[in-house]
Parts: C-alpha cells; sequence; structure tokens
C-alpha cells in the first residue's frame, strides 16, 4: 500500500531521550561488570517510589468500582479538587471546574493545546525541552522561534527587548517554568513584564508548570495565570509532583471555558477520558493537605541535596559559566572549552554523549534542546540516582571526561 | 484573544450518546419517582463488573511498582500477550510484536490510524458507529461516503456491486465488525469478498472488532487479518471484552510494521503511553485461558438471553423488518410506520427520542449513525440493563411508544 501519510506523523521523532535509554540498556551491563554501578543521569523521572497516600488511595478508587467510562475533560470531583488546589498551593482564587482539563499528564495537555491552536509560530525561550521541540511543535503543526535565555556571570537572563521585537511575528509563547532542562525558576517580576508584553501582542502563553512544586531554597513558583485575565492556558502534570509518571495524570487550566469545552471535545475524540480510578486518587492526592505538604518538603530536600553536591563538585571547574538551578532537577553545563574538541566532521554532541558514556554515564546531548548551538551543552539529571552514585558519576565526569588542564582548576 | 483555532476541533462534537446520557441524569430521577425504573438502553457499555481476575492484576500491578514511565506504544509484555491471544483465540498465527500497538481503548487506536491515514474519503457501511462518524472522521480530515447495509428480509446484505463502483474513489474502508449499531458480524465468506476488493483497488481496512468477544449462537468472529497481508489495520479495545470501560486500553495490530512505528511516534506525542500496571492487567487477563473464557461465555449467555427477550417481543410486531443482532449488545429497529409522524417541520429524530424518554426508556435517535436516512431508526442497547428493567422497558415501548394498531399485530 502506498497511501499518502500526514505530515504531522513524518516531521516527528522519538524523543532523543527515550533513544538513549534504549542504547543504554545494553550499555550499562557492560559498564557495571567492572564493578562500578552506571549513573543513569539522562532521565526526567524519579527514583522514589510513587507515595504510598498515592497508591492505597488507587487501591481504594478501584474497590469502589469506578471502572466505567470516564466524563470526557475530566470528572466534575477531579476538578473541584485542582479548583482547591490551585487556590491553597498557588494562590490562584477565582477558577472554577468550566476552566479545568484532565489529561493523560501535562503531554496530552500540551498535545491538546497546540492542537487546538492549530499550528503558526511559537515563541520559546531556549534551550526548550525535547519533547515540545522534536514531537509536540512539529506534530500540532508550529514552527519554533528560539528565543536563548542569556548566560549572563550565573544567571540566565530574557532579552526583553528581543521579546518585544519577535512577539509580533509570533502565535503562542511557550513558557516553561520552572525550567526543562537549565533549572530557571522565573521570578514573578520576570513574569509580570513577558505577561504583560504578551498581552499588548494578543500573544497566548501556554504555562507548562510540570515542575511547579520542585522549588529550591525556599523560592516560589509562580504562574502566570495569577495574572487574572484568560490569555494563559497552564498545563500541568502530576508525574513530577508525586513521583507518579506512569499514572499519565495531570491537568490544564485556562479561564478561556469555550477553549476549554474545545479542548474537552479534542480529548474525547482522542481516548474518550482519564482512568476514573486514577483521577479519584489523584483528587484525594491534590486534596490531601496531612500528608502531600510534608512528602513533598521532603522530596525538595532530597533533590536539593543532590543539586547541592553537583554544584559543590562542578562549580569550582566552571565557576560562573555554571547556572544552579533553582528548580525542576536538571544541569545544563556548557562544556565548550571543558571537553576536547571532536575532529573535524564529526558529530560534536555524539561526540560528546560518546565520552559519557564511556565514563558509565549517561546525559542528554544538549542539541536536543535546541540545535547546533547547544552542540557542546549537556543535560545532568539527578532524579534517578542516589548520592552514592552521583558522586561516583561525577568523579568519573572530573577524571575521565573533562580537559586535563581545566578539572585542574578544581 | 481571537487567534484562529484548528478546523479539525471545530468539525466536531460531543457524542450524541453522551449529551443523553446527561439529559438522562435530570429526567430519570423525575420518571422513578412514579415507582418504574427508567430503562437505560442509550449505553454502550456494560454494567457487569470487571471480573476479579482483571482487577486483582491491576492491584498487583500497582503493587509491584509498575508506576514509571510507559514505553511508548507499549511495553514488549503487552504486545506478546496480545500476538498469544490472537493466535489462540482468531487463528491469526504469524504476528510479531512489531506488528501491535497498545492504545488507550479503540478509540485512540481509531483516532491514531485515521490521523496517521491523513484525511480523505472513507468508506464505511451504513448505519455507522456515532463517534467515528461525529468526531474521528472530522477530527482526522476524512469525509465519510455511507455505502447502506440492505435490509432484506431479516437480513443486513452488503451491496457489493455498489461497493465496487465506490471504492476506486476511497482512501480507506472502515469496517465494524460485530457492528455497531446493527448487531451484524460479517461472514467469513463477506469478508473474504470485501477483503479482495479492496485489495484490487489498493484500499485500506481499517477494522474496527471492540466486540470481537461478544457473537451469539455460536457464530464465529472472523478479522480480516486472517487474510494475511498488510493491508488491515485490526482495531481492539478491552472495553467490550472485560467488561472494562475505564481501563482505557486497547491494541491495534498491522502487519506494516513501519505503520506501527509511526503510530509509536503518534501516540508518544500524545499521551506518551498506557498506564503501565494497567498494560500489566490486561497481558495477564489475555493469557488468563483458565477464567477468561469461562467469563466471557457467561457474558455472552447473559446478553444472548437478553436479545432473544427483546427479539421474542418485537418480532411478533416488526415481523421481517426486525434484524437479529449476531453478535454485539444492540437492536437498530426501522420505526417508520410504527410511531406516529412528527408535526411538519418537528425533527423527527428529537421527537421519537422524546417519546421514549416520556416512557421512562432512553435510546440513541438513529441519525447518530447516518443522517435523515435513520431518521426513524432507534439503537436499543442491551448490555446496561438486567431482565426485570428490560422487560418493564419494553413494556412501557410497546404500550405508549409504538402506535395501538401495529402493536394489536403482536
Amino acid at each position: 500500500m502506498s497511501r499518502p501519510q500526514s505530515p504531522a506523523f513524518t516531521a516527528i521523532g522519538l524523543s532523543p531521550i527515550v533513544a538513549i535509554s534504549e542504547q543504554i540498556q545494553s550499555l550499562a551491563p557492560m559498564f557495571e561488570a567492572s564493578g562500578e554501578r552506571f549513573a543513569y543521569l539522562q532521565r526526567g523521572e524519579l527514583a522514589d517510589p510513587t507515595p504510598a497516600f498515592v497508591t492505597e488511595a488507587v487501591h481504594r478508587a478501584l474497590d469502589a468500582g469506578l471502572t466505567r467510562y470516564p466524563k470526557a475533560g475530566g470528572e466534575l470531583w477531579f476538578k473541584e479538587a485542582v479548583v482547591r488546589h490551585l487556590a491553597e498551593a498557588h494562590g490562584i482564587e477565582d477558577l472554577g471546574p468550566e476552566h479545568i482539563l484532565c489529561t493523560y499528564g501535562g503531554q496530552e495537555g500540551l498535545q491538546l493545546v497546540f492542537s487546538l491552536l492549530g499550528g503558526g509560530r511559537v515563541l520559546a525561550f531556549g534551550p526548550v525541552w525535547s519533547c515540545v521541540l522534536e514531537n509536540i511543535f512539529p506534530y500540532t503543526g508550529f514552527e519554533v522561534d528560539m528565543l536563548e535565555l542569556q548566560e549572563t556571570a550565573d544567571r540566565l537572563e530574557v532579552d526583553f527587548a528581543e521579546l518585544e521585537r519577535r512577539l509580533p511575528q509570533a502565535d503562542v509563547l511557550y513558557l516553561n517554568t520552572p525550567h526543562n532542562p537549565t533549572g530557571k525558576v522565573f521570578s514573578h517580576a520576570e513574569l509580570t513584564r513577558i505577561h504583560s508584553l504578551c498581552a499588548k501582542h494578543g500573544v497566548r502563553i501556554v504555562s507548562d508548570e510540570a515542575y511547579k512544586d520542585i522549588v529550591f531554597d525556599g523560592g516560589e513558583h509562580v504562574s502566570p495565570l495569577r495574572f487574572g485575565d484568560d490569555q494563559t492556558i497552564g498545563v500541568y502534570t502530576c508525574s513530577k509532583s508525586f513521583a507518579a509518571t506512569g499514572f499519565r495524570i495531570g491537568f490544564t487550566v485556562c479561564r478561556d471555558a469555550a477553549l476549554i469545552h474545545r479542548l474537552t471535545l479534542g480529548e474525547y475524540t482522542q481516548t474518550a477520558g482519564v482512568v476514573p480510578f486514577i483521577q479519584k486518587a489523584f483528587a484525594e492526592a491534590l486534596d490531601n493537605t496531612r500528608e502531600r505538604p510534608g512528602w513533598q518538603a521532603q522530596l525538595v530536600q532530597s533533590l536539593q541535596d543532590r543539586r547541592d553536591l553537583i554544584w559543590d563538585r562542578l562549580q569550582p571547574v566552571f565557576g560562573e559559566q555554571l547556572y544552579k538551578p533553582e528548580g525542576a532537577f536538571y544541569f545544563f553545563p556548557n562544556l565548550a572549552g571543558y571537553v576536547p574538541e571532536p575532529a573535524p566532521g564529526q558529530d560534536c554532541s555524539a561526540y560528546i554523549l560518546q565520552r559519557f558514556l564511556d565514563q558509565g554515564i549517561a546525559v542528554v546531548p544538549g542539541t536536543a534542546f535546541g540545535d547546533d548551538r547547544y552542540a557542546r551543552h549537556i543535560r545532568l539529571s539527578f532524579s534517578g540516582v542516589d548520592e552514592t552514585v552521583l558522586s561516583a558519576g561525577l568523579d568519573r565526569m572530573l577524571d575521565g571526561v573533562l580537559l586535563q588542564d581545566r578539572r585542574a582548576s578544581a
């Protein structure tokens, strides 16, 4: 059969993170045969078990017989729990259930939103999460205009002049705070200015807040939904907030109820809706102000300890060139000058990846988050490893991957 | 904000079945206040509880910690279980895991397949399941060409001459066996001829076999996948086979491994994949040749008893005009001449629906499965009611809905 296939499907690829994870499955056992443990620093997933207050709620909801067709877009009680949660945890007080859509993770939320918006030009702060870049944008017909965050003396700054210059050509702004892969948490002041510029130019904000509950040093996550209008679409997942990637549940929020209704029709068409006993368990988890805050505080502390461990080891080498993540669970260092240059014609990104793999460390090449402008960056995730494995991996990175003269400065 | 939205989203509606179910939520309590029970004959869902061998497997898989990101397209062990199941239950022997995609029900399978095929003209035997007609086809850019099944003396026949005439203009044939809403089970001979004509004209078959395990009178379900080439895409769900609509799991099968790979990329983009502990439970359920066949045999017998009850009551009234379902769980009678004609200008379908609702019976109007050509048909589902409620509902239908002179012939 040679019928044509949709261009949407031919434009997308498997996430490079998934591809690397599959490559590692054969490499890691060989490496570990030497007695050392492989450092899986490529994963965007917590190694922590899903808390018992969630899994027990799933067991209960299943036993209660919540096994019939879901209501597309989410059950009313799920939406009401989200409304309470966003008020309680983030001070967003004026939402109703008509503003909430329950989705299969943040991923379905983003895919449905960009599908509904129907293609065009999306402005995004670079580097950009690989899945939207390589999957969701091309699948939904969006061309990306990447505005690089400026690396200025251990800070990552928004170039507001450039933002204002590019907004008139944009249909949507994709915002991601806390930011994958840099760990930047956009401040209230930055978001106020971004939101105001978008309003001025009539550009919707798709605000991907997957890591909203992972902010370090007592910092605060701010959602542009706080600014009260209907120009922001907030996309959330329970994956990171509850170490629950496999439950595939999240929610999308917008004060434009007609837009949420349209997304509901799309979700009905695609999947009919989210598994009801899973909705029930996460409605309870979001409402669980007795166990959730403590569990999340312990999670954030444990991630912050690992962030500090990396910082203490790498900052003396990289100095001001290293950005200290304020949230999420990634570092995104620029290795230019710290690793040998590849041979002429050799793919720089693949070369760096291979040097890490040779030392029993999996990372994601920077090109996954942009293009050749990040060819010498890597994303290091500290979500999937304990401190022992992380520390040994950092040793091997410092000894076996980085250039002698650079690590000597450590 | 007045940005354009995707035409795909504006073309679709909420399923009329969903809309009716919501309308009933206010009507039914009023009706039941009179002491009689409302007859929910609109549902495409079994009232039977999900069997314990499934729910217990979900509990076990959850406890075993299968709570991490799924592999998009399905876990290898899920695909292998599907391969074994299709060989064991349907004699399809030559498949491998590379031919299988795990989906959120049959619905995600159909939506992904039609999305991949990328729009065009789909030929379908009428009446056509409302969800593909009103949601999946418009969402994925397909225009439907409906070829009505011929009602000939209590049979429903394929008009093969017309099929051959229309196939050259078609990009895809949507086939549904057992057929919703008529209950027709396509025979081996019919499928052989359909398949051969499609092969001749290079038309892919999307074979929706959601009701494959619900065939009456010892009949056999035949899949066009049996014919051994890669022109058929078989779409399956566990919803009906295990009374498990809320678990949202199914599978799509095609010998074109490249096509399955593309669908996998699409599923990764949309939802990342199906909840792994649910995949595990249904892999076990498909493999469970100890408990599954007995449970399904009892289910089919119970549905057949209800089919026979309806048949025994309605056949004397409708005579040869009534088709006896060979599978699935619906009747699709033509009420022309059996109900009073609506007033001029009145919507016929809404009028008939209201007459049923007045008698405490919910049905789906025939227009949901085609257009005005089915304005005097209704779909009666016998999946969601016990025999007592069904029998009382049929009494009210015969006494209060049908014309006096017609029911006198009973």
